[in-house]
């Protein structure tokens, strides 16, 4: 009897990217354990990946059960817009073939569990919140830097997804008017500035309009940090307009949400120290004084486990 | 016994605006009564412009008695940072002695009656929530288009306040970054191309540029809109010029919010068909597409009246 009440409820979390299919055992402490990565392999179809990720899934619910946990339920975090309240996934630019996708019931019907679908940049927004930089905040805004700029956003402690689950796309607010044409038809988008991508495009713009030779070829933004990191001009140069642009979207995001927190995730959050002044000093120039002053403007705490960290938290709140 | 039942709940609706002090009755149903202004006279200061308040407060009271209502709560809606849960009013642009001020328990201690207090755009916001453009939605970010520009946010039925009661600074989104100079520090506000200001400005920047003849005295935005209306190509110019600002801005919530309407009032909203089609046509280039076509994007319905609706609103519903 003792030994069955010990067992503690454990949920297996999924983060389902375009490039790394990701599981994991996460426990209400937030605790991780066994956490596995294979490639997703996209060109496959979503029926050959929804089959490995059940059998994935089974395969941990094992290894729960050698734990003495018992898994409730199965979070998932994919990227797209994704209908929470129905796990469908509407659509996702990083599966193609994934169209109106009723996923939570193609995994239910596989695994015998609840499962609980969520987007991405959402799942790392609340994941922070539950467990990571946001511990103990009511309101937060996360922005991750990646390859894009995405974000999610939690307010009063819930996630807010919009009228169609397409909240968040904080990466796409103006903030040049006639700036970089974006893929999503814009121009000016933050992400166009403060994204690797756009970082990379800066440091090109840069040495094109300076005439400097030289060949382009292999910069990446890593090693666009690490030539700011040497101190090579034009590369701070670069990485302090980024953060003068996120400074921007961050200024205007205070304004219109009076947050406590702004957290940053994402691999460009690895620069932080080469952006973040020239981001805090567009921000004091922007925002009004004391919604700036009092939000924290924080890194990820959780780096590349926020996904799977907000999915367990989606799961046991909708578990009670 | 009949009689007694037949006595509904009212409220006393204030809308303490800087130049008047209005006061309304109104009922569950969004009827309003007895329709009261006076002048607010700032210059008194906050201790004799409450006892009027209390005053009129008194009136509206025997006027509901006569109209077989009876006032259960009184909602106010000042303009500045107010502290909804406390009631207290931190600060008030039009106020300058209104520190600290500890509003909701001066009127209750004046009148008898709980008091709800609400910053004014956002007591808008929700009246039209409740009674106006937005029945029937869940969400709408409401934006005041007048000397200023100022926002209210209801998210799920609720005034989104933010952290400290300072949300919905949507006036002072930065929609040009080397733009005009703003009163709130910044530069390149939405404040200072969308409102009737801003309308003036551009115009009078237009004719600076252009060189033209004549005189400058005497332009305002109605006077504007008057040439636009017949015609009059720099007019009609800084109207669209104008659409297209508010279009920037909108677009930016609809990417970040997914809304289901955006509710344009204030002053300016009477010029409506002179700057909508610019602004649409931003928002179709610069939002995402399926959020962008669902946002319903209407003009205000209630008008000078949907302050008085919304502070009823939040009368009733904290009420229960």
């Amino acid at each position: 009897m003792v030994r069955r009440c010990s067992v503690d409820p454990a949920v297996v979390s999924v983060d389902l990217g375009g490039t790394n299919l990701r599981t994991a055992i996460l426990t209400k402490n937030g605790d991780i354990f066994d956490r596995s990565k294979q490639a997703t392999n996209v060109s496959e179809g979503h029926r050959k990946i929804i089959r490995r990720l059940i059998d994935d899934i089974e395969r941990q619910r094992k290894n729960a059960e050698a734990r003495v946990l018992k898994i409730a339920a199965v979070g998932v975090g994919a990227p797209g817009v994704i209908h929470a309240d129905s796990g469908v996934v509407v659509k996702s630019p990083n599966f193609p073939d994934w169209n109106e996708l009723p996923l939570k019931q193609e995994l239910e019907n596989g695994v015998g569990l609840p499962a609980f679908i969520e987007n991405d940049a959402n799942a790392a927004a609340f994941g922070e919140y539950w467990r990571g930089a946001g511990k103990g905040v009511r309101s937060l805004i996360f922005i991750t830097l990646g390859t894009g700029v995405g974000g999610g956003i939690v307010l009063d402690g819930k996630i807010w997804h919009g009228a169609d689950g397409m909240a968040g796309e904080i990466g796409h607010m103006t903030i040049l008017p006639d700036g970089r044409a974006c893929g999503c038809g814009n121009r000016g988008c933050l992400e166009m500035y403060a994204s690797s991508r756009g970082i990379v495009m800066s440091y090109l713009e840069a040495h094109a309009s300076a005439g400097t030779s030289g060949s382009s070829v292999g910069v990446t933004s890593e090693s666009i940090y690490n030539a700011a990191r040497k101190g090579e001009r034009s590369a701070v140069a670069v990485m302090e307009q980024m953060g003068r642009s996120l400074g921007i979207g961050i200024a205007n995001l205070i304004n219109i949400f009076n947050p406590e927190m702004v957290v940053i995730g994402g691999g460009v959050r690895d620069a932080w120290p080469l952006f973040i002044e020239a981001a805090r000093s567009e921000i004091r120039q922007r925002a009004f004084a004391f919604p700036a002053e009092r939000t924290k403007l924080v890194p990820s705490d959780l780096g590349d486990d926020a996904g799977l960290a907000g999915t367990a938290a989606v799961a046991f709140e909708q578990l009670h």
